[in-house]
């Protein structure tokens, strides 16, 4: 175990500071000065608080939004977990600097960047807009034994810090976490398992599409990935390792490395969740920095936001992963700051208070 | 009761189409060419096919989008219905026009125009971008006797119709319901319960804010209204006459005449989605243009999409009412007709097919 990585991890916990309580006053009350009963904007005006609370900025605008789509793959897929190939995971990854993926479109669409990482990608790939972070060519087979080391966790959500600083250092000011490993529903379910209590029953969904028999299957290689490794719940590192994934750490990093230097993150999917879970089970206080993007087609993605404690926005069944939930909330990201920015006042509209 | 009125309606309603089965079937195979997992963009995808249907092509775009909000007072707020003042529906029309409403930051962030129609404001008002549409000065007290005439309910319907033609033959693409009316989620919950035969205890909610006391009071002016005017279920035209309002006449009518003029149209809040049921009742094949955008924080609002058969994308909590829940939806319309345009291939990407 090397002690420079914990200390690293250390550091990055360290950074995160809880949110500006008084600039959230402050923004609360500006919102019920706003022409509309007070709260009738529902989650805009919470996202507003929070921002602001992030942000230290009553009227914070965010010009630069980079997605980070971490890509790794997964032994476990040796147990037939997967309605799609484990090559699938390569050639996404080029379809994603090649730009031709949903994630690309929206992000597009949106005005944010999109970076993407090979983590623990089983085959090289090059290319030059490509990330090259590899830590391991595809997790071991976690049915039979640990995913990865608890070094390689370690460095996977160091990885991911690092990437957020670097974005950071370069403009970035609001993150949004994607991913692509063919696989990696499985992995993530396990972690929400082992963490939360719930039965892999709970906890198993379709992910991007498999039948009901190799749904019972599925179940059945977490419950094995959970005997055979014996994860400690307590410890979300030696959860990660056992039953984890590299992209999975890299976003743990990433939502931490945001958090560390005052940016929110929006979370996409179930397995952008699973790695929120491992965050706030490494640091509490980043939670506040999370932003809940959209409930997925996948059955366990509301539980596991109901045990993150965040209130998703958007309900659009989608079950892709990549970021694609993530980047269609940029609009309401925008919409929160924009009712700041430039909606009139009772008094500046000459407007009759209510009587709540 | 004028002839030609009910002429003119049969005229806007015999122009609704069926969607156009062939290109839905084509954007449905297109769909499943992309490189993604079959259906994993969830409702996006029912949203691209549903506006191809609707355009007859298979990758449409919508440049001209106009929100269109009618305006209108209630004779209903004698009865101390709502948390704000009568006087409140004429101050927020001239926000409208000024820029300052919540709808307004939002349809500029989506590239929308906005209408403002004075279809049944209580006071007169002149402004030089106003849709000056007057039917009467605020409707009479439904908990007393109807809420207009047969007449006047026909002439709201008409208005919103020419309205849709009116911005059609300007360019419009794609309409968004919404709406301003001090009172009017009591009228709305009314016309709900009497199209469903739900109780009005079902039905009411809070509004943009009533108080416990204030719910149950409202809930009685809603039984009230119902027993005095004995609407009838199966005639909608009566429904509107007798528990309705101006606006919400306007809106059925923008809703039946973009149907007639091939236009998307998609459907706000409580107010509109009670104009969308009588709109429904009128036309059933007027459902296959509506776009449920948001399920509002009041509370029968499920309840009322159901009844309608749409399924609403975004969950905000928000009970504002303008439009501001259907204008955020349109970033979402675009996210739909951008995947058709711009996704890779499986074929183009190179990338290895499922076994879903």
């Amino acid at each position: 175990m090397s002690k420079s990585l914990t200390d690293h991890l250390n550091d990055i916990t360290a950074n995160i500071k809880p949110l500006n309580a008084e600039v959230q006053a402050a923004t609360a009350a500006y919102l019920d000065t706003l022409t509309k009963p007070p709260g009738s904007l529902g989650k805009l005006e919470s996202l507003a608080i929070q921002l602001a609370g992030i942000t230290g900025n009553i009227k914070p605008s965010f010009t630069k939004k980079s997605v980070v789509v971490m890509a790794g793959d997964h032994g476990v897929c040796e147990e037939g977990i997967s309605a799609f190939p484990a090559e699938v995971t390569p050639q996404m990854v080029m379809n994603f600097l090649n730009g031709g993926a949903a994630v690309n479109v929206l992000a597009r669409q949106a005005g944010a960047d999109v970076h993407c990482v090979d983590i623990g990608v089983g085959t090289e790939l090059n290319h030059e807009k490509l990330l090259s972070r590899n830590i391991g060519r595809g997790t071991a087979n976690m049915a039979k034994g640990p995913a990865m080391t608890r070094e390689e966790a370690l460095q996977s959500i160091i990885t991911g810090a690092e990437i957020a600083a670097e974005l950071a250092s370069q403009g970035t000011q609001m993150f949004v976490t994607g991913e692509m490993g063919i696989g990696n529903t499985t992995p993530s379910a396990a972690i929400f398992s082992v963490l939360s209590g719930k039965q892999p029953s709970e906890v198993v969904g379709r992910g991007t599409g498999v039948t009901d028999e190799r749904l019972i299957h599925k179940i059945n290689v977490v419950e094995q990935a959970i005997q055979v490794n014996q994860p400690h719940a307590h410890d979300p590192l030696d959860v990660l390792s056992k039953v984890g994934g590299y992209e999975i750490g890299g976003l743990t990093g990433l939502i931490l490395g945001a958090a560390a230097h005052g940016c929110p993150v929006i979370i996409d999917g179930f397995i952008s969740s699973a790695a929120a879970l491992i965050a706030k089970s490494i640091c509490p206080e980043a939670l506040a920095y999370m932003i809940a993007s959209h409930a997925s087609h996948e059955q366990a993605h509301v539980l596991l936001l109901e045990e993150l404690g965040l209130h998703p926005m958007l309900q659009m069944d989608m079950r892709l992963g990549e970021g694609t939930g993530g980047v269609l909330c940029l609009h309401l990201v925008e919409a929160a700051c924009r009712i700041m920015q430039e909606m009139a006042t009772f008094e500046s509209a000459g407007i009759s208070g209510g009587s709540v």
